[in-house]
C-alpha cells in the first residue's frame, strides 16, 4: 500500500503542477465553477481582469454575483444547459463591477463526484473567444 | 491507510480531468515537453497544429525533431535557458514540415522529481504569443 500511496501521491503532484502552470500560462479567459453550488473553484489572472476584480478575491465567491441580475441557481443551470446542448451563441451577462459584456464558451464535466463548468470567457461583441470555432483563427 | 488511498486518488482524478478539460479548451498553442528526454508529454490541438501534424502522433515524439536543425539536447537546453533567464526574445525555429517560424515562451517545473517545460507557441512574426506581455492585448 505505501508503493500504492506515493505513486498516487507523485501522479497528483505531477497533474496539480501540470494544471497550475497551464492556468497560469495561457492568456485564454478561463473559470473553473462548481455546479453543485455555484462557486469559483479556479480561475486565471486574464478571467480575473474581465471580472474587474483579483484571482484571490474571486476563488470561493458565488459566480452568479460578479454579473447583474443572476440567480446563483437559474445562472448555473443555463451554464451547463449551453455546456449539454453545445449551443451557447445568446450566453452573455453583464459584469456587475463594469458594465461590461462577456460571452461564456461552457464544458461541464465530472471530478471526484462532482459535476464542475469549465467557462472559456470573452467579450462579447470583442474579439470573441467563445463561439462557433473561430477563436482558433488567430 | 484506505482513506488515504482514496482521497489521493479522488484528488488526483479531480486535477488530472481539469488538466484534461483545460489543455482541450484554450485556443493558445501549449505543448509539455521532458527536459530529461526531450520528448513531448503532452500537446493541445493548436500546438499540433503550428506542427503540422496531429496530438496523437506528436506524444512522445522527441520535440527537437520537429524542427529543422535541432539537436535534442542542445534544443532542450536552449529552452531551459531561456525559461530561467525569463529572456524568450530571439527564441524561433523553423518547422520541419512547413518551415513556419515559430516562437516559444517557455516556463520550467518541477514535477513528480522530474523537470517539465511547459511553452506556449506563437507564429513568429505574426499575432504573436510568445513575447514581452503584449499577448494579454487582445
Amino acid at each position: 500500500a505505501q508503493m500504492s500511496l506515493e505513486q498516487g501521491y507523485e501522479a497528483r503532484r505531477e497533474f496539480d503542477a501540470r494544471y497550475r502552470l497551464l492556468l497560469r500560462t495561457v492568456a485564454d479567459p478561463v473559470v473553473f465553477v462548481s455546479v453543485s453550488d455555484g462557486r469559483i473553484k479556479d480561475l486565471n489572472d486574464p478571467a480575473a481582469t474581465l471580472l474587474g476584480s483579483s484571482r484571490e478575491d474571486l476563488v470561493g465567491a458565488i459566480f452568479a454575483n460578479e454579473f447583474t441580475n443572476r440567480g446563483r441557481e437559474e445562472f448555473v443551470e443555463m451554464l451547463v444547459n449551453a455546456a449539454i446542448s453545445e449551443n451557447a451563441d445568446d450566453l452573455v451577462a453583464e459584469t456587475r463591477r463594469d458594465q461590461s459584456e462577456i460571452s461564456f464558451e461552457p464544458q461541464v464535466f465530472r471530478a471526484s463526484g462532482e459535476r464542475v463548468l469549465i467557462l472559456r470567457l470573452g467579450r462579447h461583441g470583442g474579439s470573441a473567444t467563445a463561439g462557433d470555432g473561430a477563436q482558433a483563427v488567430r
